[in-house]
């Protein structure tokens, strides 16, 4: 168990009523509305100018945002409205940049900011409530998996992770000739690619219970906690999940097979989906990008996850809270 | 126009719909929500050991709940559900005791927690988003206030101020012989007292629009926003606003005038009512602790803030944020 799960038990135990806890959004059925919340810190999650991989505050406005807006995607439901506090040694400029992003974005995913809070402090914080629809909707749950389920994946994973590291050595040279490939990964980094059709398409068509999960904590994470939440296994052919490798000069092919199981903020969507809900709309998702990448399974005396069938143990786990 | 005025001003500027921004909580009408988001951070809100005037994890997770409530019944609302994020170095024995705190005032509004998130950082930040339930309520808006409505407010005001002050001075000894006083005062800083039935009574019986605020940032802050929201001045009765002065040794009243109406985070409710209504329902506020303390008015050339016939600027204004 790492410190988050340990502080998440915490929190369970102390409330009375923690029913409404474990997944990444809460759903309050009677309002129709997923709800999350997410916070940015700096130099947690980000670090600003004059840093070395600073993001500038119109790509944190967006990034803020599209990090908030794929919780709500993995639940199936639709993002509608947000609210947004923002903390630290704010000044005019940088409220005016971030909020340009945010808006860029709301109008992309046809968004509303209905409220917030501004604060001081030292380090900037970006605490955000997003608000989904899900009327007409089957929302998802990570205990949604059952055997025999097909497991469905979009996003390039691993890229996220490989966009950081070049942020962070800034002007490091492993991409000599190969500099469209740096933005790329980078790209992937600072303004993730969400799956808002994907997401409509499983949570309006589905007709049996189905587990969606964003990838944002790195893709085994995403299978090992669906995996606890619904007792199941996974059966991952390793060559399907989708990806964009790059060899480099000295042969080396990044992401590495680590990176693309355990680098995090892909936000990619991982998809468990009943066999026959597949038949319905798989070729939808397909078509979508989604690809199909293995099978849930179910292990007498322990389930595992099995990629090319090798069991595959946490201890390389990305591990964002320190 | 102070520094957050001046950063709203440019929120609203940047974003290409801002209609849902400017009062406390915001109104989603097809959802029956009044929604709100509040942070309090370290070393702006709140100061936590070993420092002079520290609050504990206990009393800050009480805290926290109770100024976020406070946005929802000033809005007229029921508060039911909430969403938490934490972010700052945190350990075990915090977490345990900011959640016991939580608990225990969810228990007493009946409010469930339904998510949040947990961050490391260096300050602790709070940032709380509360939802309350409008079925079958009108619900308040800073614009509703019309010449001749009736003014009430609840609350002691001015406690909270001395009681800061109080705390930070830790040791001082004003109030020598008058301990019991030092612990109201403190308690009302820490654990401010939210009025419920009263923000109910308003607004399940009003037939007419009103104005309603907590008096969060102050009573006088409440009474200008209102003034430039509705557009409309105030003839306010100083004996009248509820407050429980003490003499000290030497003779000085405390809190003194420019405390009871600057002195911030007393979390008391300011109403402005149409007449017909506090007919109807006048009597119940005033038997649940509400005072009369003025009417409403309209000056042509400039709608002017009177307390006892007074014209009162906001030279002294409480500004939270520096």
């Amino acid at each position: 168990m790492n410190k988050e799960e340990a502080f998440l038990n915490i929190i369970s135990k102390t409330l009375s009523d923690s029913s409404f806890l474990g997944d990444d959004c809460a759903y309050l059925k009677e309002y129709n509305l997923a709800v999350s919340s997410d916070t940015l810190v700096e130099d947690v999650h980000f670090r600003l100018k004059p840093n070395v991989g600073a993001i500038s505050p119109y790509a944190l406005g967006k990034k803020a945002l599209l990090v908030n807006i794929s919780d709500i995607l993995a639940a199936g439901a639709k993002p509608e409205y947000l609210t947004i506090s923002l903390s630290g040694s704010l000044d005019a400029e940088f409220l005016e940049e971030f909020y340009k992003g945010v808006d860029e974005t709301c109008k992309t995913f046809d968004l509303k900011v209905i409220g917030g809070d501004l604060t001081g402090g030292d380090k900037v914080s970006v605490s955000i409530t997003i608000f989904g629809n899900t009327k007409n909707r089957m929302v998802s749950s990570r205990a949604g998996a059952k055997e025999g389920y097909i497991v469905l994946l979009v996003g390039e994973h691993g890229s996220s992770a490989v966009g950081l590291s070049v942020l962070n050595a800034a002007n490091c040279n492993i991409f000599l000739g190969k500099e469209a490939f740096k933005g790329d990964f980078i790209q992937a980094h600072i303004e993730p690619k969400l799956y808002p059709k994907i997401s409509e398409t499983v949570a309006t068509k589905a007709k049996n219970p189905y587990a969606m999960m964003d990838t944002s904590d790195g893709l085994y994470d995403a299978l090992k906690k669906i995996s606890k939440a619904s007792n199941v296994g996974f059966n991952i052919d390793y060559d399907k999940v989708p990806k964009k490798c790059v060899a480099l000069q000295d042969g080396t092919k990044i992401p590495d097979f680590n990176t693309v199981l355990f680098g995090g903020e892909d936000y990619g969507l991982l998809i468990c989906v009943d066999k026959k809900d597949f038949d319905t709309f798989g070729a939808e998702l397909l078509s979508l990008g989604a690809a199909e990448i293995g099978t849930v399974t179910k292990t007498p005396g322990g389930n595992k996850i099995l990629i090319d069938n090798k069991e595959i143990g946490e201890d390389l786990r990305f591990e964002h809270f320190e």
